[in-house]
């Protein structure tokens, strides 16, 4: 076995991993000794990941500062949308300039509106986050404390807050091109058609790979890895906790026959 | 003349400082030649600042990190609502508190329906931000480009959506104890009345100081310096570029009589 920093000369094959379940708990940081694990494995395959969170959440999951591009040959933030190859940005995709100023605004002005008629118990700031590639909702507003967001998710069970507003989105603007998937207990995203994590593949297919594993924690119909998961450009594993996905990663590709030893 | 890093045993005069227009350019980072002499003032008075911006950018705006807290004895940011002392957080005041959740709602939903009738040439995120002391209104969305922030100052200008908004606002909301200042290309804050720079005077008190000076430079009647200036606990000084801060400081604190060097 290579040493843990010496990288095999031909990593042809890619280990792309989701983040939120598959690398870390859900919005918290990864394990110590999992993130020295996946350094490691570094040294036989090259590794990615594809969240669906922007860029600054991630880093902050997977390392100080901007040290996440530089742990991991791919980066791909909100679900693919914001792009880094060994430790650069080459591309962002931009939602206005897919959908369209108008179509934006109409979409921007009618979520305004609704809210601006629902009544909860709190409500706080950031209602409408504008990313890279998606929208982002939350009726409570996301600056809220984490008391607060337990509260508010508490009522969202009992009131349907989120999926009543995804309907009347959906009957408002159906045939235009838009998707939305609720995450999270605040919010949920709007993005268009056809923006879900395959969008990375068109990156990686020009990288002459010779195979893309994909590890995802939600690749059942309606999670946000199930488009990639399911794509043929990608073998893919479902996965249940980070510390599945290193014992699988570990018998793929560190467990040698016994007789070679 | 002391070491510039020997403070004087018996600082109790405070020289306290507005930021943007006082110590620095509006939003740019203080120039190092000022930040120099300002800490060097700092042997032989108290300093302090009160401004309007959120700790996050006066902080980026006078240091790295936090080294703000610990260049100046006293830090007030949100026009005096959060409060350091000596490095140390002492308290916040919050907007919720003050006005309640139920005015707090009406306020936000108003402001929600308001900005999603209103049409723009482009529309982005983070229309209402939701701080300790008081909320930030923009109808264009903070999360808006440098390009795009000119764009709307632009459309502002000629169709007065923020001066018409505003006027909404105080004729729905008369007689409810609020406030509206329009500051800066994209925004305006609603806060308490009796909310301005003046709170910061509150934590002074307690403190024993001689005397408080301050220096601002939107010290006439509307500008966000003016309650504070016109405060019986203060020695007010109208200045108009941080150079001038500097030297009306250099002549009251530096200039010994010729004699006596
Ligand atoms: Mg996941
Ligand atoms: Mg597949
Ligand atoms: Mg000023
Ligand atoms: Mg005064």
């Amino acid at each position: 076995m290579d040493g843990p920093t010496a990288f095999s000369p031909d990593r042809n094959v890619l280990c792309l991993f989701d983040v939120d379940g598959t690398l870390t708990r859900p919005r918290e940081k990864i394990d110590p000794q999992l993130d020295q694990f996946f350094q490691s494995l570094r040294t036989k395959v090259k590794i990615g990941i594809v969240g669906g969170s922007d860029y600054p959440k991630i880093a902050e999951q997977l390392g100080e500062g901007d040290e996440v591009v530089h742990k991991f040959d791919y980066v791909f933030a909100e679900n693919g949308t914001v792009q880094f190859k060994e430790g650069k940005l080459i591309s962002k995709q931009a939602i206005q300039n897919q959908i369209g100023e108008e179509l934006l605004q109409d979409l921007i002005n009618f979520c305004l509106r609704y809210m601006g008629l629902i009544k909860l118990p709190k409500k706080r700031g950031t209602f409408i986050e504008f990313r890279s590639g998606m929208i982002n909702i939350s009726p409570i507003g996301r600056s809220c404390s984490q008391e607060e967001r337990i509260e508010f998710s508490e009522w969202d069970q009992r009131e349907r807050i989120r999926e009543r507003f995804v309907d009347a989105l959906q009957e408002e603007f159906a045939g235009k091109g838009l998707r939305f998937t609720t995450g999270g207990l605040i919010s949920f995203d709007i993005f268009p058609e056809g923006w879900d994590k395959r969008l990375c593949l068109e990156v990686l297919e020009r990288e002459s790979l010779d195979t893309i594993y994909f590890f995802g924690n939600e690749t059942s119909e309606g999670g946000n890895d199930y488009e990639i998961f399911n794509d043929p450009r990608t073998v893919g594993f479902t996965v249940f906790t980070p510390e599945d996905t290193a014992r699988l990663c570990r018998e793929m590709f560190f467990s040698e026959p016994p007789n070679e030893s």
